[in-house]
């Protein structure tokens, strides 16, 4: 029997209103495959009568999926420290606390991620040595999709942070990807030791002192060629690799687009061309990975786009399924106290 | 009468060898269009013999290409201070003397970029009010090339220094892409003024403090998008950025091919559509931009790859005569003299 995944869904946090959001719960349900959705559940959390009058809309009312009222809703522009204290019955902090009280086991939202980051903090608290949770963002290779870490909940970063960094990504590759020693590199302008800053040069030698599979430096070019499994960098640039990727189908597709409009053969081959382009399309499509771990909390969060189609959100509820059925958190844990112990037997010595 | 130019051209500094280089000169003036080589001549610096042999192997002995002996060569291993120091016989010292002498106009180096960097600071000198040199990459974007800078020259980066590669940015895009008020955008993980980090705040500030046309903040994604004309961010962040970027087409093309090999009705379609991937593969091909130009100095300096291909090498040489011929370098200048004045008035008040 697969373990069992309550989760907690976010239904009033997309931009795109709550029907969107409705929309991708069934999806889940309709288009995964029963390895997925065995044994999984999902409560929507927002206003009641909207979500139910949504749910008979898209027929979802046959799978398992409940609703938890919630009377206020969290917009992009609210501060992090709203949602815990003036906007306790909205469906971000609703959402969190069905984890934190044990009646969800991973949640999911498209809603504000600074709030998303303060709720999750709040509900479920930090594993203990990590100060500041992480997002996780996944590129698609050309062989395994590759992990990269900070994605942007985390601007600028000290050394140590960038070092659990390491230590969540390796969990993360080998609970989700079941990528049993995960190559972890550190993202640099060149490969060798001493390119960098001082703050890079210092993490390159804490990483060698880990027991992670470090392979060293990599290169902007190396992430997509699937040089390694995990990618380390601060925040603000992984944000920008990433999204700078996420653009990339648009460029593709519009040129091929526009060059179509000139040229009738290209039409016709794009018609032939249909089932290598649906490969491409997947290959460089956002909305297949559907949403981001928050990584470091004790728990499971999962935020997705503010912006996010069904389908992206249908594929940040399998995140959150293979996220806690692959014990992220539990993986993170133990290494983190690993490094603990190793710290504080140097300072005994 | 188009501006004469001479282009000093590092011949040995390549991963690929002399010849790769000299095959470079000779493609540029057999393929480029009159209005770019007429009155163009190219200096190679390097091992007289060798350079004789490849230039009369692609038939370049017909084109203004002259050879200026040099007896050493710079390695990618070579520390920066080293071109100066104990190899002032190697190619790009040979090749840097020639503009400083004014024997050149402009130069092109594949060889190691630090020392670049250090050659063409002690030849040409830095332009008043520019501590630090940046590197200017191009993106296609939908519309417009986007100029990001910088590029890698500079890992960390100070608020001054980031304004300076704003307004250096905007005298490239007005010199060379003839943009008349280019859109200048600050890299940044959101679009509100609020987001980033302290520093990014700051320099948000200061550049509504310019006469540059600053549009705010742009996320990764509107890199592409070309929802500004001027990218502005450090080093460390715009090298990942653009070196990914470089890695697209290899994923692109990669996924296209192997799905071809698998369905017959996609390698038919494939050749209907070969106008339409030519477009895309220039758009994608970062050899279409041959090489980056250093910006801050008083003359003009491109660093193409080090493993830069024929096509690559024939591009960085359009890129030096277009910098030379935008008046970069004096649109620099100007801009910055200005904000000296601004900023002396500012402190004698």
């Amino acid at each position: 029997m697969t373990k069992e995944v309550v989760v907690a869904l976010d239904a009033m946090g997309s931009d795109r209103g709550p029907s969107v959001v409705v929309e991708g719960a069934v999806r889940f349900f309709k288009k995964c495959s029963s390895d997925v959705t065995n044994n999984v559940s999902i409560i929507l959390t927002g206003d009641r009568d909207c979500l139910a009058q949504y749910l008979s809309k898209f027929s979802g009312t046959k799978y398992p999926i409940s609703i938890v009222h919630a009377s206020q809703i969290i917009t992009m522009n609210d501060a992090p420290a709203q949602v815990l204290r003036e906007k306790r019955d909205s469906s971000m902090a609703v959402m969190a606390n069905l984890q934190k009280e044990g009646k969800a086991h991973a949640m999911v939202s498209p809603g504000n991620t600074g709030a998303m980051m303060a709720a999750s903090m709040f509900a479920l608290g930090r594993i203990k040595g990590i100060p500041r949770p992480a997002l996780a963002g996944t590129f698609p290779s050309m062989n395994n999709p590759t992990t990269i870490l900070d994605v942007g909940a985390n601007v600028g970063c000290k050394a140590e942070q960038l070092v659990q960094f390491a230590i969540m990504g390796d969990a993360y590759a080998r609970g989700v990807f079941n990528i049993e020693k995960p190559r972890v590199a550190l993202l640099n302008v060149g490969a060798e030791r001493s390119k960098g800053s001082e703050l890079i040069q210092d993490v390159y030698k804490r990483l060698e002192e880990t027991h992670l599979n470090f392979i060293g430096n990599i290169e902007g070019d190396g992430i997509l060629k699937g040089e390694s499994d995990v990618v380390i960098c601060d925040g603000f640039t992984g944000n920008a690799v990433l999204k700078t990727f996420e653009s990339i189908a648009e460029l593709v597709g519009g040129t091929l687009y526009s060059e179509m409009k000139r040229h009738w053969s290209s039409r016709a081959g794009y018609l032939l061309m249909r089932h290598s382009f649906a490969k491409l399309w997947e290959r460089l499509d956002s909305a297949e990975y559907g949403g981001v771990p928050l990584l470091g909390l004790k728990g499971t969060t999962i935020v997705a786009h503010g912006s996010a189609s069904p389908k992206a959100i249908k594929n940040a509820i399998v995140a959150a399924c293979d996220c806690y059925r692959g014990d992220v958190a539990e993986k993170i844990q133990e290494r983190i106290s690993g490094v603990d112990r190793l710290e504080d037997r140097g300072r005994s010595e």
